[in-house]
Formats: C-alpha cells, sequence, structure tokens
C-alpha cells in the first residue's frame, strides 16, 4: 500500500494565465480539505516566488462561497510568474518545504512549470526530504504532450470561435479583407478554432494559418485572391507563430525595425500590432496588382483577451476543476506525483477522463497540431479538426441567416 | 387625423454594424406584419444599394423562427454601405419608389444615415411623391443627439467592459503596463465603459483617455507612472480618437509611416495596432528614464470584435427590438417620418421609452460625452459615468477575489 504522507500542501500557478486556472487550484483545494493528513492548504503567491520568499495564503480558510467565485474568475488570484528555478532557488525551496513542513506540491503550469517541478523534485530527493509532486497542466496553446487538450484551451478556443463568428459576419456587411492574428507561438491549435465558429460552408474565416504549415507570403496572397475573386471576401485567421519554410518568423521576415524580445528571449509577438499590419500591407499591394485599387482590407491582432476573456466553456470549467480534485485524490491515495493530464473517452457524446503520467513525458515537450487537422494546402484545417474542437468550447449563441431567395422582382 | 398610407415599405441598414442591428429590422418587420395598409415589407440589401438596384428582399415571407434567430445576430443580415446617395441617386431612388409602390422607408443607421434619409425626403416632397421616413438608431459611438444612448452602444460596451475585466486580471498576474485602444473617433462612450467592469476600488484600468479631453503625451507617461509606483502596475484604456489640444489626432502625432484614409476620408484608426504599438513604446521610453529599463509592456488593439461580438446585452436587445416595432408602429399611426431615439426615464431600477424626433434634430451631428462623465483631470470616468452606464451592459460574470490577509505566518 502506497504511504499517505502527513503534512501541508502547497498549490502555485506558473505562466500566462487562462480564463481556468482558478478552478483547477480551487479543485485542489476542494480535493485536500478535510482529508486527516492534511494539516494545511497553502497558495504560493507570484508562482514559485511565493515559497522563496514565504509570500503564502491560507487557502482552507476561504470563504467556500469566494472560493466558488474565484473558480469562476479568469487568471489566477495567486498570481504568477515566469521565473525558471535556479539550483541555488531549488535549494532555497527545500528549506522552506522543510521549515513550512511542505509534503505536497501542486504545481499548475505549462510545459515550463513542469520542467521546473522535475528539476525542484530531483533536488528533493537528493535531499532525501519526501515531496510529492503533482502538475496540473495549463495552457491556451494546447501544446503539452499526452493531453488530448489542456485545461485553458477551451475556453481561448470558444472565445476565438466567437470573436471570428463576429468578425466574419461583420466582414460580409461590406465584403473585403479581413484578417486575425491569433495567439500561439509553435502550436497552431488556437488560430484553428477559428473554424470553430464557421456558421455554414461559406462562411469564413475561409483560410487558416498555423505555425505547423511553413507559410509563403506570396502563396497567401494568391490564396487570398482565389477566395475574393469566389465570394467578393476573404476572412483569415493566421498564428502569430507562422514561420516561413526555414523556420523564420513571419513578423521577422516581414519587419523593418528592431523586434522585442521577451523573457525567455524569444521575439515578442503578442502584444503588439505589427504582423496583422504587414500582412494586410502585402495583401493590400497584391490586390492592387490584380487591379483592386481601394480594396477595404482591415487586421486586428486577437492580443491577451484570448486566454483572459471572462466566459469559460463548460467542458473547460469542468474539466479543470475536476483536474485539480483528482490530482489531489493522487496525493490522497498515496501517489508519488506526475502530471496530470486530459485523455479523450468519445467525441459524440463527449466524454474525457484524467490520468497521473510521469512527469519527464510532459516536462519541456511540445505538442503540435497533428498533421491530420491541417489540409494539404496548409491553408485550412480538416473536418477532423472541427469534429475535434466542438465538444471543448460549448454551444456558441445561434445565428439565423437571412434567406436572399425570397426576392421581390425587378419592376 | 392623421392619414395612413397604403403600399410597400422596405428597410436598410447603413453604415458600421453593431450586435443588435438585425434585432432593429426584425421589429420593423414584427411591428408591419399583418397591417393592413402594408402590403409588402422589403429588405434591401447592401443599405441605399439594394434600392437602387432593386436588389430587394422579401422578408415578410421569411420564417419567423429564422427571423428570431437573426435577431440575435450580430452585424446586419441586409448588409451595408457607406454610400452616401447623391442627388442623381435620390433621384433613381424615387423612380423605384414608385415603381415599387413603396410608401415606407425604415433606414437604420448612425447620424450619416439620418442625414442621407433627411436628404431623400427632401427630394421626394419636392417631387410631390409621398413617402414617410423613419430614421432608427444604431451607432456602437453612442454619439447621436436626442438619444439616452444608442442601439448598439450597450452590447459594444459590454463587451468592452468584459474585455478590459479580463485583461485586467491578466495583468494583476505579472505587473507591468497594458494598454487597450477602444473604437471612438470623436465620442469616448465606449472606451468610457471600460471602466465598467472594474471589480473593486483598486482595479483597472487605471486610467481612461477619451477624445473629449485634450491628450498630452507626456502627461500620459506621468499618469502611468504614478499608478504604477503606487501599485506595480497599470491599466490604461484609450480612445483611438484621442487627439492633442490642437485637434490632432494622436495616431498622427506618433505616426513616422503614411496613414491609410478611409473612405470618408479620414484617417483610418480602426484595423491597425499602430497606436498601441506607439503608445507602449512611449510609456517604455518613459519608464526606462525612471530606471525601469524592462518594463513588460503590451498593447492591445480591441478592433473590430467590439462591434460584433455574438453577445448581446439584454438591455440592448430588447430596446433595439423595441424601438424597430415603436418605429413600424408610428408609422402605421399615420406620423409623416422622424428618428426613433431612446429616452432615460429612470436609473434604478432602469426604465426607458422611445420618443419620435425631428429627423433634423439628428442629422449631421455628433454628441460627445458629457463634461460630468470626465475628471477634472481629463485621465478617468467619473461615478456620475458608471451610474449611467451599469444598467446599460447587464449583468457579467461573477468575480472572487482572494483574501490575502489570511497569511500562513514564516517560518
Amino acid at each position: 500500500m502506497p504511504e499517505v504522507l502527513s503534512g501541508n500542501a502547497v498549490v502555485f500557478t506558473q505562466g500566462g494565465p487562462t480564463a481556468v486556472i482558478n478552478a483547477s487550484w480551487v479543485g485542489v483545494v476542494e480535493g485536500l480539505k478535510g482529508a486527516k493528513e492534511i494539516s494545511g492548504i497553502y497558495g504560493s503567491i507570484n508562482g514559485i516566488d511565493g515559497i522563496l520568499n514565504q509570500n503564502l495564503v491560507d487557502l482552507a480558510a476561504q470563504d467556500p462561497k469566494t472560493l466558488q467565485a474565484i473558480s469562476r474568475t479568469p487568471a489566477t488570484q495567486l498570481l504568477s510568474t515566469r521565473h525558471k528555478p535556479t539550483e541555488e532557488d531549488n535549494a532555497a525551496m527545500l528549506v522552506v518545504f522543510k521549515k513550512q513542513n511542505i509534503r505536497y506540491v501542486f504545481g499548475i503550469g505549462g510545459n515550463d512549470t513542469s520542467e521546473s517541478l522535475d528539476i525542484i523534485r530531483d533536488a528533493a530527493v537528493k535531499d532525501g526530504y519526501e515531496l510529492r509532486f503533482f502538475h496540473i497542466a495549463k495552457t491556451v496553446d494546447c501544446d503539452l504532450k499526452e493531453n488530448d487538450h489542456t485545461p485553458g484551451y477551451a475556453s481561448a478556443a470558444r472565445y476565438v470561435a466567437n470573436a471570428l463568428r463576429g468578425c466574419d459576419l461583420d466582414n460580409q456587411c461590406f465584403g473585403g479583407f479581413y484578417l486575425a492574428v491569433c495567439m500561439g507561438r509553435h502550436a497552431g491549435f488556437l488560430t484553428a478554432a477559428s473554424a470553430l465558429g464557421r456558421v455554414e460552408e461559406k462562411s469564413g474565416p475561409h483560410l487558416v494559418y498555423v505555425p505547423e504549415a511553413p507559410f509563403d507570403i506570396d502563396r497567401f496572397c494568391k490564396d487570398a485572391w482565389n477566395v475574393y475573386a469566389q465570394e467578393g471576401r476573404c476572412v483569415v485567421a493566421v498564428s502569430e507563430g507562422i514561420e516561413d519554410k526555414n523556420g523564420t518568423p513571419i513578423l521577422q521576415v516581414l519587419s523593418t525595425g528592431k523586434l522585442e524580445a521577451d523573457s525567455h528571449g524569444n521575439v515578442q509577438l503578442s502584444g503588439t500590432g505589427a504582423l496583422a499590419d504587414a500582412l494586410v500591407g502585402k495583401i493590400k499591394e497584391y490586390f492592387a496588382g490584380q487591379g483592386v485599387k481601394n480594396l477595404r482590407a482591415r487586421g486586428d491582432t486577437l492580443g491577451y483577451i484570448q486566454r483572459s476573456f471572462p466566459d469559460q466553456s463548460p467542458v473547460d470549467r469542468e474539466e479543470s476543476l475536476g483536474l485539480g480534485k483528482f490530482a489531489a485524490q493522487q496525493a490522497l491515495a498515496g501517489e508519488a506525483g506526475g502530471s496530470c493530464a486530459i485523455v479523450r473517452i468519445a467525441d459524440a457524446p463527449y466524454q474525457s477522463e484524467f490520468r497521473l503520467v510521469p512527469l519527464g513525458n510532459v516536462a519541456g515537450k511540445t505538442r503540435h497540431l497533428p498533421a491530420e487537422f491541417i489540409n494539404q494546402q496548409g491553408n485550412n484545417v480538416t473536418p477532423d479538426f472541427i469534429r475535434w474542437g466542438k465538444p471543448l468550447i460549448g454551444e456558441l449563441s445561434p445565428v439565423g441567416i437571412l434567406d436572399m431567395s425570397k426576392k421581390i422582382a425587378k419592376q
């Protein structure tokens, strides 16, 4: 029988926010509450920094009604950091774990976080201090191995599907070209979700470009022109991270000025409208060359709101809360730790279950959009993707289409 | 007794989409249906262009269930145009009105549309052909005279409030600076709505800049610095149309390249991320001068989604549908025409009523954010604005705040 350690538990949240991170840590609290082995449930403020600084909040002492409201609140009330622990940090955290009698660590984050947890665990094992580590998946990018999808993805996908549905109906009113840049540096799952809001076959987005398919600017202009020639309009979704065939980000290819780097040294893709503006510029040039001089062409960058819009997908909410509870149950069952993943059982009716997998299977690895979700030309998603994505985002509001065949005769 | 003309009715929609234009024309159809004087209810496709080309759809023949779904659909299923009628157009439309026995014209649009209607009416009167014109207010900008607010505004305001609520909770996780550019060329109502999603007193947006208050770049940097010094972060909402004290758009002041013009010859403000990028650049410069070298600073441009997100405010939906019906009722009561406006009766509980006002009171005029809605420093909205705006946007989803006072003692 596995041994259940007695002591305190700490939960932290790390990396970029999603609409359901709070649901996951509230799930952990609900799962641990009342267990005789757990004396205290602590929230570490600002990811691992709260452990290092002993900036810990008593989560068991929070009003249950407030916890329920928090579970519906986007972003994370435990705040975040992108701080990756150094060896010194690991040693310092171990000291805190011992002082605070912490025996359980729940880390909610992406693969950076699972990597951090892996490193901290190794340090603890080497030291002989028994600690149990549970990673709870989270990322709007959906790019974690072992997961059918990650908590946070479905709500962001719901937003992107809704946004493109609205912008497509908007574009229809005047015609012309519209482009939306969606989040996703290396994985195209979120951009692909733009197709989940299509109302009918001829609805936009008519073209979808993801980082997994090499992006060719000329090909893109031609694709858009072909759609425009047929429909009198064209709506496009592209990932912020689209790259040319050499792996150079298109933002870099098209950029004339200096590009900002983020805290990991990567070119900053979010929080700037540069890619949308540059691609719209290319389209205007190309269309002018085809004789369309005053093309109405607009580009939006969907931005941070994709990950934090206050509208959780029902499946996402339930799974995120459930995954937190599952992690707690695994801890109380004496499991030594691992990464808590979502596995799909069935598409229709949709059904999933949770599984504890080795941390090493997830840590530092990136999952990509499967080849069968991208069409041959690399400019759209496939019906397989639609089938996969639809159950995740929940019902969208109903749309009615005017029957234009009921014409009044000309006089 | 006013005379009720017998004949056909036509409805068209003009200008930028909103989330509830369809509700307004469905309201017109519902209001006219079954009236013995009205033989046909026609929808003109692409605004007045559908009248000029006799591109007319039978709205009375649409499936009532579809009409209900259409009334919940953003943008306009009658499509749109920004075409302002010339004298020749007016003459050509009169010919169509006569041929098609059209006696009632319902135009849904902003003040450009009311101006167009005014001109068409004058042409008809001169010609001696009796026509009744009803303008139904519509614009997310909320900038029409005689209206407490316009159909379309409340849903766009709901989106902006939700978006800034989400982005503020997001910004809280890492700190730093975040800026969102909201729609509004001359009127700051929509940008002001960013404040309607504040969760608590210290919530963002901490600063709100509207076109009605002259924008000073240095003052803006200092304002942001002051908030940052106190909160470790700063969230800002600005209107796309902010101007300096000479009335020059800030986008133009900060721009190095050539600016696009829209179809009215105005500098194109929407559909580009340039203003957000430029303001974030200014903030980085200023903060670096204050010793903060690696400020996390991001800017989003909310873009077209503000006006077309598929999430109608309940008040907006009810009023837009109601205003369409009201216009139909006025027509059936024999009124000669005018603009249908929303007048507020009470704040709490919120109550409004509809009124028919002379077209000339609305046509070609712009309403601005009242002085009492902007604070003295010109960098925020007042409690008066919050009181005015809250009932319009409907309930937002609940937010829970962690009680950080329940600290775990350091060991």
